[in-house]
């Protein structure tokens, strides 16, 4: 039945409940699986959520596994839920062939190619679906959402908030691909999902948003290691994001460039007490 | 060459380094991996060392990538190092056969049976060859090392600490197997490692050793979750510890059952802070 939730796990820490979700998906037509902390707060009254995107190749579990993010959540006394990255067993042919693209890889897109556009609907299913089933199944404060994610799940998270004005009060990211329109991992996303009119792909890419974007005043949080390789390829380009926010007023990008990290969850784990801390400025303001 | 090691991979985390290392070990006549947590105060001079034993099917990788112990290594400046849980790829008949028994389960015992013993000498590895070798490749501080683990590395560590008794200023454990003599895991892989002779087991008991312990006053701090299915099971018996040790004024047992938790890394993450906090009022007094 859509909107029902079935409890795949549920596991004790830092004094709130870390749980595993699955679900029909209408959006994505296959069942998926969602992971929400429930911080010790929650006991008392509603509470604010922070949705997290993670990266290529990842499931719900990355996150809740490495990141560390519970003890922050549970200081803040924030719900976390952390979506799959892609639709998974849709039977669509060449679904699992790479790993950057289909399966793992869904880049938060809502596909507009035959072959992909009946179930690829991330962007729908991340802003509209999940949302809606997180409000009908948890007490979660209305009007309090935030969000991050982590590299494609960065630029998610971008995409997310800037096309969604007012949805997030706050917005971060870490190693985000920030230009996608001119990156190989990009390039081959949305040449693939939405075609090879890069008119249409600026509706996706973070740079052309964060031009236009007119909502309320978004100070965008970016955290990225020196030392990450896919930062030195030119997949990432931070600075191309920093430049296309500089002359719109209603958008801040704050780049903190950190020194010899890399891309994995060591580095996440090392700043995002930081991005917790962004997130309660506005969440529990 | 006996006391070379070689380093494997190095990531930046909380302002240190988390490395992995692999070496010929002496010992277990097989080549070993270990992790190296260095925090950054090892830049300004010697640091103390925290060991960390990890539990049934477990490697070097487990602890430094999920229980998020490296921002409190790192927030008391200790060295942090993680061996592996038994000898690898010794081509003995069965090792890799059962999950509780070979590979992947050492037992941090010293094999007495004659198919394992050649390579099975994980005690006099953990105790003698890896801190040996941590002192020659490492700036640490002499005499300060304390060590602690979880479930089969919870037993681990309290034979380290009760066996050698001035080695371990501190010691902790997640979850211990407390009295191996008396639970199905323990009794498998005594019989396995050390023949049929109880008395010969005790050597490498807990309880045992809790009774006859003559060193410095040795304060264990254990930490075992209520929903832990394999306490209910009579695995761990912390009790037994505690009574082993209520008339040896040299030993006291402090026993915090946590509600609701289970044998998982999201539980050893909830409190691993506070285990730290512990090892930190004996090694940095």
């Amino acid at each position: 039945m859509a909107g029902t939730i079935k409890l795949e796990s549920n596991t004790k820490c830092f004094g709130g409940n870390q749980k595993v979700f699955s679900h029909l998906s209408e959006e994505l037509k296959c069942e998926m699986k969602f992971a929400v902390y429930e911080p010790p707060q929650l006991a008392a009254g509603p509470v604010p959520v922070v949705y997290w995107l993670s990266g290529l190749t990842c499931t719900e579990q990355n996150f809740i596994t490495k990141a560390g993010g519970q003890q922050h959540a549970a200081k803040h006394g924030m719900l976390v839920v952390c979506p799959d990255t892609s639709p998974r067993g849709c039977n669509i042919e060449g679904e699992d062939t790479d790993w950057d693209f289909g399966s793992g890889a869904g880049f938060y897109v809502d596909a507009t190619e035959e072959k992909w556009k009946n179930n690829y609907r991330m962007y729908s299913y991340v802003t509209d679906e999940l949302p809606n089933l997180i409000a009908a199944n948890f007490n979660v404060t209305p009007g309090k959402s935030s969000i991050m994610g982590h590299s494609m799940g960065g630029h998610g998270a971008l995409v997310c908030a800037l096309k969604k004005p007012g949805q997030y009060l706050s917005v971060s990211a870490f190693a985000p691909i920030c230009h996608p329109s001119a990156c190989p991992w990009g390039i081959k996303a949305f040449t693939g999902y939405l075609g090879t009119d890069k008119n249409v792909w600026q509706e996706y890419d973070a740079c052309s948003l964060a031009k236009s974007y007119s909502g309320p005043p978004l100070q965008i949080l970016i955290d990225q290691g020196s030392a990450d390789n896919f930062y030195n390829q030119k997949q990432l380009l931070p600075e191309d994001l920093v430049s296309a926010s500089t002359d719109n007023r209603n958008v801040s990008v704050v780049l903190h460039m950190q020194e010899h990290y890399d891309h994995s969850y060591y580095f996440i784990a090392s700043f995002v007490g930081q991005h917790f801390d962004h997130h309660a400025r506005y969440l529990n303001a």
